[in-house]
């Protein structure tokens, strides 16, 4: 089968010829491929930055899409590219975990150990397998090759979890910002699950972020009163701390990682 | 008839999943679309920015092009989601002006309310309607849906007019700076119908703007000598204020709103 | 012949509509081309810094691709608009010089002044090449249009040459930073011809960069001790000096165009 869309996650920034490169390899192998990008601009190394915004975006894919993967701070070490393929998905990694979210969300076939170098460029750098081995690979996978001919399939790749919020006493648990958005808008780790008293009374809550106490969960940002930091369900499913045409990690001085406690008025919901 | 075209305009930035899901979400629906960024680095909620920076582009592409725009601080709110057509062109954005512009320059055959959420991502968001209201709509219009199965034709769409000059006195005008590019460039809302004796005699004039007074025209910019500010007939139609090899911005202190005061010798031209 | 697909390289960035512009215009002429960007993320006027990109990028291209670079302090002058071709590759850019990497790794059948304006947006703007010229031209040579017909051929175009490092004393090479990329590596004109006993050896050598002092060569970047900088040779092929998950620049204090001295013991190499 080929395959139509191959994606791009990296955290190569735009201002090198990486992106460019390693787009002139896939189409050098697969001159039909459609590229799109999903995310050049994660921080350098930053594993569950990408591990999330892979984990965000590639479910709106059509079935057959190749998503690649290169937050490789391994590169010329031991750790080793992978290929993961569910039947709708296939995903070309290294494997330090940055394809846990997928792990999570995706009922996945097989993941596989990338050892058959005939199909990189050769010889392969030690420094920029994003074009040497991730992009040749997804070019032939593009191009209909199929996975086993990739190499031996494993199963102790790296994986880890996206942390969830833990109880401090019966009515508070302690969560944290995982990422801060364009608008500034603050994804915390808590999601309708964690906190079902929340989002169905709506009110009689307490969350600390920063400096800011937030106490109203309003439905969409242009609810919220000029200067007002409330809570919000985002679209990533979790539950996000935010201002109405502002920047709530102006007005809370949160970033990511710092630390959210929501507060509920009676004990946490017994069923979590 | 397929649209094989469709661009975004958008103020997500490039740091996050947003881009990515639109684009996942169309090639969904429409996985011979072709995608093409105009922008999406304008400032958040900037909507004349992308009115401008649209009305610019749009008419370089060729017909048939579904053009989607997304600057949208009323999301989840009562504003409406258009659809916008002419001959020529397809325009999905917020009913917020933001296609000011396009209703200037572009003969347009109607303007629909989208109601029909049977095209939408189900549930729909209220936090992210570029992946759950207009990636969708656009993608079905690249399939060749017609434009009547969205939603009712409206007349009422919001609109602004871009501001024009005005005068001080008999010789002066007062106009604005409506934005600054990348290269410093100062594009202000003069146009040679404005100021047409500027562009007949080419001299005889004084620009005021920042710190700088400007009294030279040329029509390019290498003509500039080293650190001379300049007015020069810009790509956009605009009258612009810049320099060679460096940036106008810095050299007259002045951004996005400053005042531009042009005087000429004589009285203004009647005809304007 | 058609040709399938048409790169970019700009200093315009991603913050105006000059990009998507330049696409439209493309795809008005070509819409079967598959537009992909090298980079626009160039400092503006940064000559040498697009020439290394292109340079670099461009060779893992298919076969039959456009390549259009437009980094142009001298639009609407006298500088010529040029295309060079090779049994490979075509060229499209201003003739200031952005293209000497090319000349100096490409086989060239020709190059050309591009004087056939009936290809070119009517009335060219004296500011915007890449839109009424350099998109149109790429356009017409994705529709097959032969080199010949834009123009005659020349020999005189702009071309520079990479500086190489020159010797201090018998022992010691002085050379330069070319760039800093993404990650802070610093990339250096040294290449493995310049130093080969350092690349045989791999130790008895001294780098000197900004406030360091580099003694250690390395494989990959996580063999690097942490806070460790070391030398690497770079998937450009240049020396370059970087350090395990960090920045080399910040460690070193090094930027673009910062002197680098390197010291072997014994003589430098006879064959140099």
């Amino acid at each position: 089968m080929q395959r139509l869309i191959v994606t791009l996650t990296t955290d190569f920034g735009l201002s090198d010829h990486f992106v460019g490169t390693m787009k002139g390899v896939i189409l050098h192998v697969a001159p039909h491929a459609r590229i799109v990008d999903i995310c050049h601009a994660l921080e350098p190394f930053d594993i569950l930055g990408a591990a999330l915004t892979l984990g965000e975006a590639y479910g709106y894919f059509p079935p057959g899409t190749v998503h690649v993967v290169v937050v490789d701070p391994g590169v010329g070490s031991a750790r080793r590219p992978i290929l993961a393929s569910s039947g709708r998905h296939a995903f070309v990694a290294p494997d330090n975990g940055v394809l846990s979210l997928v792990y999570a969300r995706e009922e996945l076939r097989e993941v596989r150990h990338v050892t058959s170098d005939h199909y990189f460029l050769r010889p392969a750098s030690s420094t920029f397998h994003g074009r040497d081995i991730f992009a040749p690979v997804a070019g032939n996978l593009a191009n209909g090759v199929e996975a086993e001919k990739f190499g031996p399939e494993i199963t102790d790749y790296v994986r880890f979890e996206v942390p969830r919020p833990e109880p401090v006493d019966a009515h508070t648990l302690r969560g944290v910002v995982l990422k801060v958005d364009r608008f500034g808008n603050l994804i915390t780790n808590f999601t309708p699950r964690d906190v079902p008293a929340l989002f169905e009374r709506r009110t009689g809550f307490k969350i600390r972020v920063g400096r800011s106490e937030v106490t109203a969960l309003r439905a969409s940002y242009s609810e919220g009163a000029s200067g007002e930091v409330f809570a919000i369900l985002g679209s990533m499913g979790y539950l996000e701390i935010s201002t109405n045409r502002g920047a709530a990690s102006q007005l809370t001085g949160a970033a990511n990682g710092t630390e959210v406690q929501v507060s509920l008025e009676g004990a946490l919901a017994a069923e979590r």
